[in-house]
């Protein structure tokens, strides 16, 4: 009953975005990280993607993504082991899947001439390695080239990368709209240890979401900051302690995001990639991403920086607060304010770009779309207005 | 389905007192104690009261509680801070409510002039202080002073208060039905520890509930205690040892019951109040004090007294046992017996005086209360006996 | 609604053994195994069997089982003692019932002559021990004697008996059918320590599951085991290295099933018993029993073999494989293969043999018996086959 009622609801608080709405387990068609490839050898590895139980396995270099359940008995086949080349046996009554294909192909305990060959298939995944992630693509149309959807910087060569994964609570666009959200910032984040040298504005003005010039990102454009202020009731705020001026030093330099759910942060001398992956309804997995263009010595020395401060004090502490809010969270309903525009804007985009929309919706964004997804913004503030009188 | 059937014989077995078979969630429109002052300080506490969640903050000396979610995104409002006198600041994008009044204030993200403020506002919920006990006002009438809710004797001056609270599993009615059961005391805190040098009845005859002169109270009054029998089949029970008569003991003196859940147990020189919120369906906060009237060197040696046997022996040992019931307890179906009189009376006694009933059903108990009671009783009896044959 | 999906696939994938289908509480009407004699005594143990909370007590010898709630306020009875003869005592007012018959007999805190006497009697479980074994009976039919439900070898004198029992996760079919399954030994069971010297076949021709002589068993008549085969793509399988042969050793000598869940598996020298009781939907209690006829010293050393051997190597390696499968099993849907013709056989006998069914279903089965079910096994695969496409 609690569903019904939250699922009712939300439709009626999102319904500028329906098909943004109905990707409660994500958009498919898409290619999605999942694990480093260090994480995988020849044991195989369950995962759930979009609601789908897959198993990866690693046979000859190359990775395979099957359906993880052998139809025989609904034994998942992450039990089971690759015992030949190129094929995945149950562990139940060893049924052997070609790893490729997933075409049963031998049943050892029923002969060689078992006649269930090839009438018992399970599902394949389309599967590739780049930039040391495994990536895996769901859907039904068939799949883009894999660098489609990876960011073109992360197929540079010379690149050092740092990184981690966890399956965490939320659905996965609380943690894309907690990423793109532009207010939480500074407030949520001024207590963390990573800004204490930071100057964080207090607001800002004039914000806004435009696509990049390749259409591929959402960027988010700085309007113009107020570092302090007097407000109502409270005075100056915030307190702007001199050691908060130290390198002028902003949180980030540039920010955008692109679908299914990536988002890159441009920082001095190295970017965070933090992509959030549907897991199931209530669960998403994050990938973080820690980008450098080094070699040698330098490479080294990020991986130490990485390993001794950033993993630390940005992963844990300042992006630990944006995950105990991502866990908190709880919309609809919901009651946007000004600074959502990146959110409504973020939705906007999903509702036209994402694939597999009808030809009509996913026409590329226009030169004014700024404007546009200003206007959607308004509508739907108005509509979580009147969404509050109602319940009121 | 558990539920369904669950709710539909509850129906059948407490037809008799709709009104009370309704308050899953207890009786608005009553101030309950949650806390005890000491707990409370600056830092935000959120507390669930009748399915509501509150926080509770201390601000300048004064206690205030709002709705416990952030309209925004719903991201509890206990997570932030009394960052600014007299305002409570949300953990997420610093939306800052008044906690007086629970307007929207500040949006310290959004600049000075944020035109969301007043128009996102929470819910707030009255708070007062009496007797070192936070109480907290749900319903929706307007309150009536806080004084009207506590037993009188609480609100004496040179008292001292020890006790504790806790969340425990169960619906606050089986605690209550507990509290004022009249049957159990004698078979179940037989093995108590507490009990051991009291002189406990086999079973009495003519027990009565009696509205008490201010009708506030339902009292139990004791009829006539036989403390030894001849039972067929196991012969004399209970063994009644010499050490058992000592101080012709008996476990309390005085005992009644109030709403919206207080009962209050006179003992040789202090009273134990046990106090039953409603939290949620499945659960109640417990809040037991144990009161004395007395200054100086007579209430340090109480509270050693409390601290080092009360609190152990009596409110873990033989209060323990009441608990371990009321975890195990599962009804409807139930099946009454003669001592059940002292429940139906207390479901009968809801059923008329919770407040909020139509002004017909809300009449004063009449003097003849007791006898309706009984007669009531007798109906419900019936009515549970018809119940197991149909389901024999 | 995952329940209802579950639901309505199960029976169409099932529909072939309609009773059999709907048995996901067990089989009523028979004789169950659910504890040790040792593991009883005068203080009550609760058990649940075919979804029914039973309590077990011990008096005199004798063990009772009774209905483990109290009619009066739903406290168990298991939280009682057994504190007269004959009678066991509710924990919360003493309300006493006669341990034979379920009478409510005395009420200790209502007095001699309290009117519910005899008024809230609960139901009582016939209840048998034999072979150190407790044995409870469920159902509306009049019980028959225990014997005919237990194996006539249990009943044998100069038995010597270990074992062990453990609620385990998976409804009670899943371990039964896995217990007959003839396909998985021989590739879930190969890298078992206890089949390190065992020499097991790749795979087999022409098993049959047959009625026993007294028509109390199902047997399964081993067809042609080929030790070594070629396969496609894998090439000779398995490998038989030389230690493997030695004592040409089987994994079994004689294995069979019977209702309501009870497999015999006969070793060299000794019986292994295994026995699946319906627990509640998702859980069954597994009862192991091996079993030898020795007495004196023969009958320590046995003991002392399981204890440091068997209990081990066969229970927690060999057989802690299949509960690892149970607890992995999601059917339907299913897809079955020859050797599933074990399964299907033993759906069948419980569709026709299972008790209360209506006197026409429950006939003998007759001489051609196996032939019988091995056209049902091909039914059963045309339609798992069928609803495979329907998925697809």
């Amino acid at each position: 009953m609690m569903e019904a009622t939250r699922s009712a609801s939300r439709e009626s608080v999102l319904g500028n975005w329906p098909r943004y709405d109905a990707a409660v387990l994500g958009f498919r068609n898409y290619w999605y990280p999942v694990l480093f490839s260090r994480q995988l050898g020849r044991k195989p590895r369950s995962i759930t993607l979009c609601g789908e139980k897959i198993v990866l396995v690693r046979d000859q270099g190359r990775v395979y993504g099957l359906h993880d359940r052998c139809p025989h008995r609904g034994v998942p086949l992450s039990c089971g082991r690759r015992e030949f080349p190129g094929l995945l046996t149950c562990a139940y009554h060893g049924w052997t899947y070609d790893l490729a294909t997933g075409r049963l192909e031998v049943v050892l305990t029923d002969g060689p001439d078992s006649p269930i060959c090839g009438k018992a298939n399970v599902r394949t995944y389309p599967v590739e390695e780049r930039a040391g992630v495994v990536w895996v693509y769901v859907g039904e149309q068939p799949p883009p080239p894999v660098e489609e959807d990876i960011p073109a910087e992360l197929l540079q060569p010379n690149l050092t990368i740092e990184g981690f994964t966890e399956v965490r609570k939320g659905n996965w666009r609380y943690a894309a709209e907690n990423g793109i959200d532009e207010g939480h910032s500074r407030y949520l984040h001024r207590s963390a240890f990573w800004t204490t040298f930071r100057r964080m504005p207090a607001w800002t003005q004039g914000t806004r979401m435009v696509p990049s010039e390749d259409g591929k990102w959402l960027m988010r454009e700085r309007g113009k900051a107020v570092f302090q202020d007097t407000y109502p009731r409270i005075g100056k705020w915030p307190p702007q302690p001199p050691w908060r001026n130290r390198r002028g030093g902003a949180v980030y330099h540039k920010l955008g995001i692109r679908l299914p759910g990536i988002l890159i942060n441009t920082q001095t001398g190295w970017s965070d990639y933090e992509i959030w992956v549907p897991w199931d309804e209530d669960h998403h997995l994050a990938m973080f991403l820690a980008v450098t263009e080094a070699t040698g010595l330098r490479a080294l020395l990020f991986r130490l920086w990485y390993r001794l401060w950033v993993r630390w004090v940005f992963y844990r502490g300042f992006n630990g607060q944006d995950q105990w809010m991502i866990e908190q969270m709880q919309i609809p309903p919901e009651r946007l304010y000004r600074p959502d525009v990146s959110i409504t804007a973020w939705r906007k985009w999903c509702q036209e770009q994402a694939r597999g929309a009808t030809p009509t919706a996913a026409a590329a964004p226009t030169e004014d779309w700024a404007t546009a997804a200003a206007a959607d913004y308004v509508a739907a503030e108005a509509a979580t207005a009147r969404t509050e009188v109602h319940a009121g």
